[in-house]
C-alpha cells in the first residue's frame, strides 16, 4: 500500500513538470487592428510564433471586426466570444469610439463607453473567463501632443485604466508603451511610420511591440 | 354526447365575452419622450385614462431614459424590460441616434442602428413577447422639409418601417402621424408648439395624439 | 439743324438693332462643381456652346475651387473675381457649407452663411457688377426627402431665396430645378446617376440642365 | 558749431525721457474672451490699470465678439478695426475654430485657419499697423493632456507660432503661459477654476495673467 502511494505521488510530482498545463484558449476581441492581427505578420500571428519558441501551446483566436466600437463588441460577444468557450479574453477597443466623433458624428459618449465596457467585463467574469484590457495605442504618433485627437484619446485611455482597477482585471497599457517608444524613436515628431502605417494601424515594429506587450501581460 | 358538446361550446362562447381576457403587461421602452410619458399628462398616463374609459385593465409600464439611443436600450433590456415579464413591448427610439450626430458627434450609424434594432426585436420575440415599434416623431415641426435633420430622420424612419416588415411586427408610424397633423394644423410652418414644446418633446396635443396612435395599434 | 437731328436719331435707332451690345464678361464663382464646369462637357462649356449658337459673344470665366464654402469665396473675391473686371457674377455655393458639418465638423453656421453671402453681394454691387445667385442643387437625388442632409440643404436654399429678394438680385433656383427633374425622371428614388455622378457633382444631363437654367436667367 | 551740436544732442537725449512718445492706439481683436476683457476686472481693463501705474497713456480698445472664429474677424476687420485707425492690433482667436467642430460641426479647417490668419496680418501690415498674435489659452485646464480638445488646440497653437515667425510678428504665447501656470498651481488636475471659470473664459487670476503677458509683449 505504502509503496503504491509513494510511486503514485512521485508520478504526480513528475507530471506537474513534464505534462502540459491546461491549455489556454485566448480570444482577442477588438476592431480593425485586431482583425489584421491574424494575418501574416499581424500581432496575434507574431505572438503565436513567440509562444511556439517557448513551447507554449495555447490557442489564439482573433475576433476583430473593422470599425467596431465598444457597443459593437457587446452586441456580438455571445456569438464571437462566448460561443468559443475561451479561458481568456483580451479586449482592445477605443480608437473608433473617439475617431468616429470627428469622421462621421458617430463616436461614443464617455459615460456610455464606460457603461458598455463594464458590462463586457462583467459578462465575461460571470463565466469565469480571465479578462485583460488594453488602452488604445494611437491616432497619430506625434509626441508633442498635437495629434488632433490626443486629448480625447488620453481621456478614454485614462478611463480604461480606471476600469481595469475597479474590475480588478489586468491592464495592457499600449498607449503608454507607444508613447514611450515614440519618445525614444521618433525624434522628427512624425505622425506615422514609427509603429503604424497611418497613425492607427500597426506596421511590423508595431505588431512586434504589441505582441511583446501581450506576451508579458498574459504570461507573467 | 351531442348535448354535452353543445353545452360545452355554449360555455366557451359565453366565456369569450364575459371572462376577462389575459391582462396585458405593456412596457414602453424608449428615451426622454417616454421618460416624460408617465408623468401627469404624459402619453402613457393619457393612454391609461383611455383604457379605463374602455374598462381595459392592462398594466402600462414606462421604461424611458433621457438621451437613450438604440444601443442603450439593448444594454438595459434585461434589467428594465425582460425582468418585468411583459406580454407586450412598445419600442420608441431614434431621435437621439440622429440628433447626437450634430450635437455631440455621438449619433448612431445607420447600419448599426438597424443591427441593434433587429437584435432587440429578436430577443423579445424569443421570449414570446409581442413587439410594436414606432418611427421617431419629429426634430422640428416645419412642414416644408427645412427642419435641419429632416433628411436623416426620414431615412431612419424609413429604416424602421422596413425593420417592422422584415420582423413582422406592428408599426406605429408616429412620424407620418405628426407630419399629417402638422400639414393640417401648422399653416405658419412653425418649428415647435404644435405637437411639441421644443420640436422634440410632446406638449398636451402631442401626448394626446401619441396616446391615440398607441391605442389604435395596441387594441385594433 | 432739324435734318441733322433726324438723321442722327435714325442712326441711333438703327445701331440699337444692328450693332452688338456691350459684351458681358461673366464670372462663375463657386466650388468644385464650378471648377469642373469649364472642362469639356462642363456646364460653363455647354453654356458657351449654347451662346455660340445664338451668336452671343459674351465671355465666360470659371472661378470655382473644390471644397469652397461661402467664406472662402469672400477671401478670394478680390483676386479671383474683381481683378477680372466682370460685368456679371454668378455665385453658386452652399453644398460644402452643409456637407462639411458632417464630414469634418467644419461646415458654416446658418447666420454666418447669411452674413458672408450678403457681404459678397454688397461688394459686387458696389462695383456695379450684376449679380445672380443659385441655390445648392443636391446632396443626394432621392425625391422622398430621405437624403441625409435634405433638411439642412433645404434650409440653406430657403435662406438663399430670401437673400436674393432682400438684395434684389436674380435667383437661379437649381435646387427646385433638380427636384422637379428628379420627381419626373427618378421613379426608382435613386440617390445619384440622374443629374449627378455622386449625388453632388454633375453628369452630362446635369451639366445640360444647369447650362439651360443659367442661359434662361442670364438672357431673359 | 560744436557747441550747437552738443546742445542739440543733449536736448534730443532729454526729450527721449521727458516728452511723451507717440500715443499708441491698441485694438484687441477677438472672441468672447476679449468681449469680456473690457468689463470691470477684464484683462483689457486690468492692462489699462497697469498702464496708468506706469504713466503710459495709450488707448486700449476692445473689439471682441462672442463666438467669433478667424474668418469672422476677417469679415468685420474694416468696420471694427481699420476704421478706428489703430497703431497696434492684438489678435487673439482660435478657441471657437476648434471647439465648434465638436459642438456644432462648424469649426475651421486647419488650412483655412492659416489662410485667413495670414490674410488678416497682411491687411494690417499693409496699413503699417503693428500686429501681435496670441495662441489660444485653453479649453480645459487639466495638465495631463486629457482635456478632450487638447490635441487639436495644440495643433492650432503650433500653427499660430509658425504664422508669427513667417509673418515676422510678435507672439504672445498664452497657451504656454497657461500650461506653465497650471503645472505649478493645479496639482489636483482640475479642468477649471484655476485661470478660468469654465475651462475657457477667464477668472480674476486669468485676467491678471493675460494682462501681464500683454504688457510684457506690448512694452518690452
Amino acid at each position: 500500500m505504502k509503496k503504491v502511494f509513494v510511486i503514485s505521488a512521485l508520478i504526480t510530482f513528475l507530471m506537474a513538470f513534464t505534462l502540459p498545463q491546461q491549455k489556454q484558449k485566448i480570444v482577442f476581441f477588438g476592431d480593425s487592428i485586431t482583425q489584421a492581427g491574424v494575418k501574416p505578420g499581424g500581432y496575434i500571428t507574431v505572438l503565436g510564433d513567440l509562444l511556439k519558441q517557448k513551447n507554449i501551446q495555447d490557442e489564439l483566436i482573433g475576433a476583430g471586426i473593422g470599425g467596431n466600437k465598444v457597443y459593437d463588441l457587446y452586441l456580438r460577444m455571445e456569438d464571437d466570444v462566448l460561443a468559443k468557450n475561451p479561458t481568456t479574453v483580451v479586449i482592445w477597443v477605443g480608437v473608433n469610439d473617439v475617431w468616429h466623433k470627428k469622421t462621421s458624428g458617430t463616436g461614443t459618449d464617455a459615460n456610455k463607453f464606460e457603461g458598455f465596457y463594464n458590462a463586457l467585463i462583467k459578462k465575461l467574469q460571470a463565466k469565469n473567463i480571465k479578462v485583460l484590457i488594453c488602452t488604445p495605442a494611437a491616432i497619430g504618433e506625434k509626441t508633442d501632443y498635437t495629434n488632433e485627437l490626443d486629448g480625447d484619446l488620453n481621456k478614454y485611455a485614462a478611463m480604461i485604466r480606471e476600469i481595469a482597477k475597479k474590475n480588478n482585471v489586468a491592464l495592457i497599457d499600449l498607449r503608454k508603451a507607444f508613447l514611450d517608444y515614440n519618445l525614444a524613436n521618433n525624434p522628427e515628431n512624425k505622425d506615422r511610420n514609427i509603429l503604424t502605417t497611418d497613425g492607427v494601424h500597426l506596421n511590423d515594429k508595431g505588431n512586434q511591440l504589441v505582441a511583446e506587450q501581450m506576451l508579458k501581460a498574459l504570461y507573467k
